[in-house]
């Protein structure tokens, strides 16, 4: 039966999901017959899970998981293992890539030489966008003819206005790329899809999704197109995260190096490794744990990042115009009832009354019948998406 | 007479006012005799300009205006116009400071302890703190007994809620002061000290103040008291201005050492001196000229400058929970009635209705009647809230 691989690569992790396609697929019945991941990689110590199609776990051998695994023996293993899958033929594979640039506006089938130009963009991302690109290679090599779909995360944010996307800074910088590109946008593009299902006849021209994860941003959509987005230029920007400081002045960071002496690699590492969560709190950049502790400073780190996400919301609002619906998805937004709880009390200004109950059940709609902003948990599904993109693109759907 | 001086120097001028003390003095009745500026300093072209308390330009002769003059040659020539000033006795200068650090949230008299303290903080404020106590030193060596009154821009702002001042950056940072700190502070306080007559019994729970001037940042006034800001650390953060970039991702300044090569101080001069209206017109930093400007790139700074306000105001009405009031000043705002325009239409989800005409005459309150978030246009009036701070510092009001 033919099917359709999805690969989600990062920088620590390869998730990838197999879906079988029928011929007659939407968004909504396409479902996965295995979903897996591969955590743990370039240093970590490396971990296997596999789950069928109804989430149950799948013993599965994939080879000895040693001490130390590697992006490229990860997908080689994967592969393997397909090879030895019984009634499976491979359609497409799709590819989550980070960064599609000012060119790649949706999902584009591979040639060689649109893989070089995705590249050339590593410098726009550079701890995402080679991982993401990795396996590209080793997959044209061992199956020359199956079609390998790259879909952007950047692809859902390319109908924003200028005002939304420039920085102040000189023409010449803006026009030679240095602008706010967004990211998250298959989560995005996704929530989009099944938000009207949801909605039913409720308004939805003005909705901001906030997609809290282990990276984090928020994305004000009006009329289905995405208007504005705290994630700007690189990954750090709005939003703190696990472990990364969100916006901070641009001048501290040229304090930093001037000032205080910190050469440019340790600021990185400061700003993506050792800030958000983590730095806030001193214990860990792990919502979960966080919400579980007593400590003063876990509850002053927890506090931060809601404020942060009010903030935001009101600065996305001001782009909408106003809000008709807040959506919370990714780890955190569909899991953390007290950060939603928090968020949505801060944004009882723009109408919103949250529903307590349904909020602590994690339920669907969590806001009141009489509220006149909705809010809303929606499980997120990037891979579906990619799935649903890559059959789309070769013709299966 | 018993006077107050003012002074408040910056990079390239120095600005100065002196006000008579009858002893009865209250905010409101505080008069300038003569205010004043040096303009062009440190490189420029020189140009004094004074003029007497009904605003009338008075000739005065303080020395040639050579080709290049420095601050320290300017406070000279401004001294020594002052002692032949007839009827004329100093109670107190006070000096504009832009940085106040942790510790200093009020105005405090002079001592050399304090001011090598406030000299300090230079590395918080590079470009602006060093000018700002420049004529301490002179002017104790010519009259060692007279009061100087340090008033801080940062100070409005010291009772900011934590989640408002915290980058979400490691404790240890935060615990030594790389913190927002918020600047314009004697401006906002003005403005908060005046608006309760212009406002009647209108509700002002919730004010933001637009301080759009050369620098330019919004604050969020709840009861009287900053609950937050646009500026933060430095002098960049927040509203793109005349040459700055304002907020930008902090991976793009990362990107630009790292990938383009730039320079700290490249990134510097370019983030302070070739960004903001400039920089997205490549015509002007002016927002006159961009205003008087056929070409569309003016047009395109304009929109992005008005955008961005929209924007940081929608965002500091989530930190007030709501907007009643809406206030304009400095350079600008004062003035510049279609940048308040664009804003105010951006702010109608908030329900604020601009009255156009009363917008086109600067008049002082620019929104209709029926609207239910009132918009106004106060000057302000720094020189002033220095004076009455230093006449209160020595016990003269």
């Amino acid at each position: 039966m033919s099917h359709v691989l999805t690969l989600n690569s990062g920088s620590s992790s390869l998730k990838f999901a197999l879906y079988p396609l029928t011929g007659a697929e939407s968004l909504d019945t396409l479902a996965p017959r295995y979903r897996g991941k591969f955590s743990g990689l370039n240093g970590g110590k490396p971990r296997l899970t596999l789950k069928d199609g109804e989430g149950n776990p799948v013993e599965v051998d994939m080879g000895e998981l040693s001490e130390r695994l590697e992006l490229p023996g990860a997908t080689e293993r994967l592969l393997g293992w397909l090879d030895d899958l019984p009634d499976l033929s491979l359609a497409a594979v799709g590819h989550r890539v980070v960064h599609g640039g000012r060119d790649y506006h949706r999902p584009v089938v591979l040639t060689p030489e649109i893989t070089a130009a995705l590249g050339e963009l590593e410098s726009l991302a550079p701890l995402h966008q080679p991982f993401c690109l990795a396996p590209v290679a080793p997959l044209a090599e061992r199956y020359p003819e199956l079609p390998q779909v790259a879909c952007f995360d950047t692809a859902f944010h390319a109908e924003q206005p200028e005002v939304a996307r420039w920085f102040a800074l000189p023409r010449e910088m803006t026009a030679r790329g240095l602008i706010r590109y967004g990211f998250h946008g298959l989560s995005y593009d996704y929530i989009n899809e099944v938000l009207p299902q949801l909605l039913g006849d409720a308004p939805r021209e003005r909705v901001i999704v906030a997609h809290l994860g282990n990276g984090a941003s928020l994305c004000a959509i009006r009329h289905g197109t995405s208007v504005a987005s705290t994630m700007g230029f690189t990954a750090i920007e709005g939003m703190p995260m696990g472990t990364r400081s969100g916006s901070l002045d641009p001048g501290l960071v040229l304090h930093l190096i001037q000032q205080e002496g910190m050469s440019v690699e340790e600021v990185t590492e400061l700003l993506y490794k050792r800030s958000g969560l983590l730095g806030v709190s001193g214990i860990s950049g792990d919502m979960r744990e966080l919400l579980a502790s007593p400590a003063e400073e876990a509850r002053e780190a927890v506090a931060l990042y809601a404020y942060r996400a009010v903030r935001e919301i009101g600065s996305l609002a001001a782009a909408l115009g106003g809000l008709d619906q807040l959506v919370f998805t990714a780890g955190i937004g569909e899991r953390a009832g007290p950060v939603r709880e928090a968020i949505c009390r801060g944004c009882e200004w723009l109408g919103l009354e949250l529903d307590p109950d349904a909020n602590r059940r994690d339920a669907s709609c969590i806001s009141t019948a009489d509220s006149r902003v909705g809010a809303w948990v929606i499980p997120t599904d990037e891979e579906r998406m990619i799935a649903w993109y890559s059959s789309r693109a070769v013709g299966q759907a």
